[in-house]
């Protein structure tokens, strides 16, 4: 233990979570989030570095693009290189050369649901319900959840491992992010009501832990910044329960007193009921904290997001569907890979400001798709994960500026057109 | 045609190549080539960007890593995307984006030895020595010499393509990079001498006929700027075909009477003869005119070479390697994927200048791999491309300040230190 005597305990940045604007008659707000790596207006998109890299792109390349912050995945870096090796590194942002705020999720979402087959679907041992029993056929079941945690196989090699919410955090306190999450069940749609209210109150139990176990690491590991840690709202589709939960996290408050320092949406949400489950949990939530939305990237998603009260989300697909040639476009999503790209000079989108269409023809980058060609990759991301920056911050604008309704109505239309 | 009416024929930078500083004794120099994008000082270590792009590295990376030129290869891009698209974008440099010198090899060599399973090693359906008729068991033979040319199938598709003087010469031009090579027979050290001698005559009937194919293509093209034309040298280990082989090329003057602008130094060499080689070669080639050498890359192969008075190289190799953790330092070669630098929170190299260098350690890039990360390339192509570079550039300045043999000593007992 290298901590000093009588070293100060770190604490929150004060304030860690400044409103700004409001709008009218919604939940949505613009807003500033002090981290000890700097400031993130808000909204904001987060953009993914699962494993401690932003596939294919270089840190400075996501900063010129206007990324705020990146979040990786704890899951992905216990199993490599293991969160000791980015302790001793000095943290993930020190790790990976990126100076700017970091997340980490809890690393809940993966052991639950990567091998099994099906995204969010797991297998709880103590619950016969079939519809509670949905892997994929020809699957192992690579996670169990008991009270205590959850029990599960490596999708690198196999071998079995336990997170418990002690140890999903002292996982995140070695990693060093400025913004955690607190470790949660995942359900699935498909899940039994009844399942549903036991989970809940699973992921209750849970949180309770994890403030206890986060305000004994932030005790200990004096020589480090102070991290932020969100709690995360279950509950489904269920409205009763999304309140409960809501109310529950808030009623945690730990030792210290101040409880969660934001909060995550996460779990089950069908696109049709986006806005209405997370109008349910912003009501709820306290309006001087932050609130991140788990995993959306597409634009009418953002409006209905933002709308309702979320501040920050982080989702993979900008650059998953780069490394596949699909390319986010004002006008629409459409496929670089085509042949009809093959002698078109002109840039992606001539009215785009980032690095791969002030520099890139279309052809070019089709091109390098066909002959299988890392730097594809690199410059498809650049570009979508501007467009997705980008997006974020002009609604953010919007907001600031009182054209709201105008700005969604326009961006939608154009992405949208038939 | 887009030529317009009496436009002045494109003539080459007067002068095209000057000498500095002449190394005492031997055969070496420092000089610079101009080309119409700019100088390249030489002695000079060219990036090899196959396919009009270094594997995984941005131009800028290439640019601030201090790469003079970028080299390009006309069978590759003759297959995908086609020399058609590449002219239509403005040529090599403008489709790349590399505003620097440029270079294209002329085919030669990958469409004779692609696919055949050996490298250098070709087979001609007129002669039936066995030697001459090597190919990898189980593999067909995919390339066919003739006197006029080289028919050979992709290997991507194993479509029939044909390769001529002038093909190749109309291609290079389409592709548009300042610096172009004449269609040459490649040979391999199991040919016989014979073969050797028919292929030096064939070789010098193809120099012939790509020089008047250039002149021709000048004269059409004069929106472009011009490009210059470096004939290729083969004769195998012999010392009187090398020597007939340069005298031949020098005498080809065609109808400018200016003859090539340089010479590429070609064919089967082997490591302990690379000095003895170059040195007829160059004792026979026209002092101001500059001396490339193809596809060398490790540090004792650039003393021989450039003591032996060559001018400019490229290889794939510092890339090539790059991609399978192979890591050039000044203290000899070594594998980042081996579990001893998991926890190696140092540089690759402390002293070295490079973006890799300054921003990561090997632990971070060791755990690139182990993760299967694009950026684990990226970050070594910069390093080994940079250090490579850098060598060449430190052999030009040794020269230039007379201290060459002190430098050689050093670099090479530390390098190659048991």
């Amino acid at each position: 233990m290298d901590t000093p005597v009588n070293a100060e305990v770190p604490t929150p940045p004060d304030p860690f979570f400044t409103v700004r604007t409001r709008l009218d008659g919604q939940l949505g707000r613009t807003g500033t989030i002090h981290t000890p790596h700097g400031d993130i207006a808000t909204p904001s998109f987060v953009a993914v570095g699962t494993k401690a890299t932003v596939k294919a792109v270089l840190p400075e390349s996501m900063k010129e693009l206007g990324a705020q912050s990146l979040l990786a995945n704890a899951y992905h870096l216990y199993l490599q290189p293991g969160p000791e090796i980015v302790d001793e590194a000095g943290g993930l942002g020190q790790f990976m050369n990126w100076d700017g705020p970091t997340f980490t999720d809890s690393g809940g979402f993966q052991v639950m649901s990567l091998g099994v087959g099906f995204k969010k679907v797991l297998a709880m041992e103590a619950v016969g319900v079939q519809s509670d029993d949905v892997i994929a056929k020809g699957k192992e079941r690579l996670a169990t959840v008991d009270e205590d945690g959850v029990t599960f196989k490596s999708h690198l090699n196999g071998s079995r491992h336990r997170f418990t919410p002690e140890i999903s955090m002292q996982i995140q306190h070695q990693l060093g992010a400025d913004i955690m999450f607190a470790f949660d069940e995942l359900t699935t749609l498909l899940n039994t009501r009844g399942y549903q209210e036991q989970s809940v109150e699973r992921t209750h139990a849970w949180a309770v832990r994890c403030i206890a176990e986060h305000e004994k690491l932030t005790a200990e590991r004096t020589h480090r910044p102070y991290q932020a840690l969100f709690g995360v709202v279950q509950g489904a589709q269920y409205e009763d329960l999304r309140r409960q939960a809501c109310r529950g996290l808030e009623s945690i408050t730990g030792e210290s007193g101040r409880g969660f320092d934001g909060y995550g949406i996460g779990g089950a949400l069908e696109k049709q009921n986006l806005g209405t489950i997370i109008r349910w949990c912003n009501e709820e939530l306290p309006e001087h904290k932050p609130r991140h939305l788990l995993g959306i990237s597409e634009p009418d998603d953002f409006f209905v997001a933002i709308e309702n009260g979320a501040d920050t989300f982080d989702c993979v697909n900008p650059s998953r569907v780069a490394r596949n040639a699909a390319i986010y476009h004002p006008d629409g999503r459409f496929n670089i890979n085509t042949s009809r790209f093959r002698r078109d000079f002109t840039p992606i989108d001539e009215n785009c400001d980032c690095y791969t269409c002030a520099n890139y023809t279309r052809a070019y980058i089709h091109h390098l798709f066909k002959a299988k060609e890392m730097l594809a990759a690199t410059l498809c991301t650049i570009h979508n994960e501007r467009f997705t920056v980008r997006l974020v911050d002009q609604i953010r604008d919007s907001i600031d500026g009182g054209y709201y309704a105008e700005f969604k109505a326009e961006t939608l239309g154009r992405f949208y057109r038939p």
